[in-house]
């Protein structure tokens, strides 16, 4: 699935979310960062439970990351038509704008604008990293697929009285531990970064390497450094995007630019990992860093860091939690729930990624359920998750639903 | 100066030359590469003696690499003429096509051809690598452009009877030792590759150094590794173009592809830089690289050679060398010229960089003459030689010409 956010195939999914959720009997609002809220009335006003998750996709990414929260939604909101189900309150589905942060640098950017945790200028100004040469920004995409909407992107304007997020688990414990449901009870810490690395353009034939300020070896020994220190902390590091200049043969690059993602379970290790690394490239730049094999320079690259997102570990709502477990002891289980105890179908964990739940608990009480998915494998072509998984999932998310509604 | 090969300015600065050169009486001709030949006639027919080098440039190049030895064999022409001076023989001023090698990755592939060392249609088709996404070719170029030339690329078709480049030394020694000229006795030995890694595409988050393949983090370390394996053999190894995919900062890139440029003056070390590298880049990829602060991962990647451009160690002609030589010694001399003994006017030196003069040396006589340039910096915007350089430079060139002409 190549469907990356405010595209013209992200516009297309938009207009069937609209639709089909408007044909389930739903009133949809739209904001000023594209999120789509899809709202079925209750026998009482108040603010909606909602399910919510993305329909945005990596530029080679899967066909569950997101989307299965949000079809889980959908099919929701058919099960209880289809049974006459009437909630106290409301319920709804939402979609949210761009939260793999794959075309514009920011993960989960519309629900932490929506959180008042990002400022909406920043976020409308975001520029496009895919395709290659693009100039679009958020705002200019949002107004040219018509999905800029007129409600104010904020949790005051459409509120929540809770937010669940079904989604593939995107690691392997499940599946290897033969666990149906994953109780999710927070997101780690990450951290995203741009460094730029400045050398000299010289001429990879006639300039020997102790004249040289080689930006790409420079860059490959800060990756390989960020890397050593993250495992020496149990933390991940991890770069995903390199970009140099000028980009020919035989021409030492004088320019590089990569992105660098660091997390861990706790804010303070991913601050450790951020500092350490932030000595260790500047001894690299300088040509201080000791390497046996290394040809020594006279010349040195410069570094420098730009922080481009923040999300601190976020720890879910006990309430919210206790739906999920609920729900899942009821479709799974055996026996009673002991408080926050969880059978043996399911299994407590810390989210590593990143989802629009880190934003909306920040406002209102928030919590995840994953589902197991194959090898573990997300961010790519390959991600699965059996139509079993599928159902188990869908099946707890409505459970939790109905349950935080009776709440 | 950006003067890529065959873009509309390499157009402009062709029609320059072609006007230019047929205003100074010469005949103009244009191969199946683009390379141009202008002809002065001499009193006599037969092979002209030939000053030659090119006009292109690296995409942030410098004024003087190429273009001063073009510009040095325009000003012979003039001199000539305005000196009234009658050769035995024609003399002649060349513009190969793409020496660089920047935006079609081979570089000296016109000479190249017409030294029948490079098949035609390998040339021809060729793709561009800059500006990114382009798909024109060099034939497409060359025919958009109007430089597609009836005369056959051969040096049977447009035989010389030497060939002299005058070129910026694109190093530090003459500048440091304060020499005027480089006796040039020969270019060093290169080859060019292109190195792909593919890895897995996966989750920044979600996958633990162990359940990854890294293609980024691989190919950082492989270019690391090719630097310690090249400075070992003091020999150069440069990675100057890196491309990845997808290319998002939260997916662990599956796709890496390099650029890698080996060189030293002997043949067997180029080999053996090579070999180590091969042997090296597999274990690395393999995940057998022994280095105690990274992690372990179960899954691998693979690596792929593939050989663009080989440039084997090049001596040139004792006669060429020796009016290179006496016409130094005429300009800055001091007493008699011992045989292939150089005054302190100048220095014997071998080329770190490829020039045409590499091919126009298997099919005829050939030699070249580098004048010191600040810094020893090419391949950069900030390249200079001071009028000075160039214009000993320029002397010495069409003194080195007018003695092979008497021989
Ligand atoms: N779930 C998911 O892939 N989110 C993207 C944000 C992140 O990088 O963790
Ligand atoms: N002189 C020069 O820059 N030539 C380009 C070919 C090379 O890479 O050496």
């Amino acid at each position: 699935m190549s469907r990356l956010s405010l595209s013209d195939a992200d516009k297309q999914a938009r207009d069937w979310f609209a639709e089909t959720t408007q044909s389930l009997g739903c009133k949809v609002t739209v904001d000023a960062m594209g999120n789509q809220f899809a709202v079925r009335p209750g026998t009482q006003d108040g603010n909606p439970v909602y399910a919510g998750s993305h329909l945005d996709t990596q530029p080679t990414g899967g066909r569950y990351d997101g989307i299965l929260g949000v079809c889980a939604g959908v099919e929701m909101l058919k099960t209880l038509n289809d049974n006459w189900v009437e909630t106290s309150f409301p319920v709804g589905v939402v979609n949210w704008t761009n939260e793999e942060g794959a075309r514009f640098p920011k993960s989960m950017v519309s629900s932490g604008v929506w959180a008042e945790s990002i400022p909406l200028e920043d976020a409308h100004n975001l520029k496009s990293v895919i395709p290659a040469n693009d100039t679009a920004t958020m705002k200019s995409e949002l107004e040219r697929i018509g999905y800029l909407g007129s409600t104010p992107a904020s949790h005051k304007s459409t509120p929540m009285a809770a937010h669940f997020e079904l989604h593939i688990e995107q690691g392997p414990i499940l599946e290897a531990e033969n666990r149906r449901i994953g109780v999710v009870r927070g997101v780690q810490s990450y951290k995203w970064f741009t460094v730029t690395v400045r050398g000299k353009d010289s001429h990879t034939g006639a300039t020997q390497f102790r004249h040289r300020a080689d930006a790409l070896l420079t860059a490959s020994k800060m990756i390989l450094a960020s890397h050593k220190i993250a495992h020496r902390h149990s933390a991940l590091a991890s770069s995903g995007i390199l970009t140099l200049k000028p980009g020919s043969t035989n021409t030492v690059p004088g320019f590089v630019q990569f992105s660098l993602d660091i997390r861990s379970p706790k804010n303070e290790t991913v601050d450790e990992v951020e500092a350490e690394c932030k000595e260790a490239f500047k001894q690299i730049a300088a040509g201080a860093d000791v390497d046996s094999g290394t040809a020594p320079s006279e010349r040195q690259c410069s570094v420098e860091w730009k922080t481009d997102f923040v999300s601190p570990a976020t720890f879910f709502h006990d309430d919210c939690i206790k739906c999920v477990q609920e729900a899942g002891n009821d479709l799974c289980g055996h026996g009673e729930v002991k408080d926050l105890d969880i059978g043996s179908w399911g299994k407590a964990m810390t989210s590593g990624a990143g989802h629009d739940s880190v934003y909306t608990s920040k406002r209102f009480p928030t919590s995840m359920i994953f589902v197991p998915c194959r090898d573990g494998v997300s961010h790519n072509p390959a991600e699965y998750s059996s139509p079993e998984a599928c159902a188990d999932g869908a099946n707890v998310l409505m459970g939790a639903v109905l349950r935080y509604d009776k709440l």
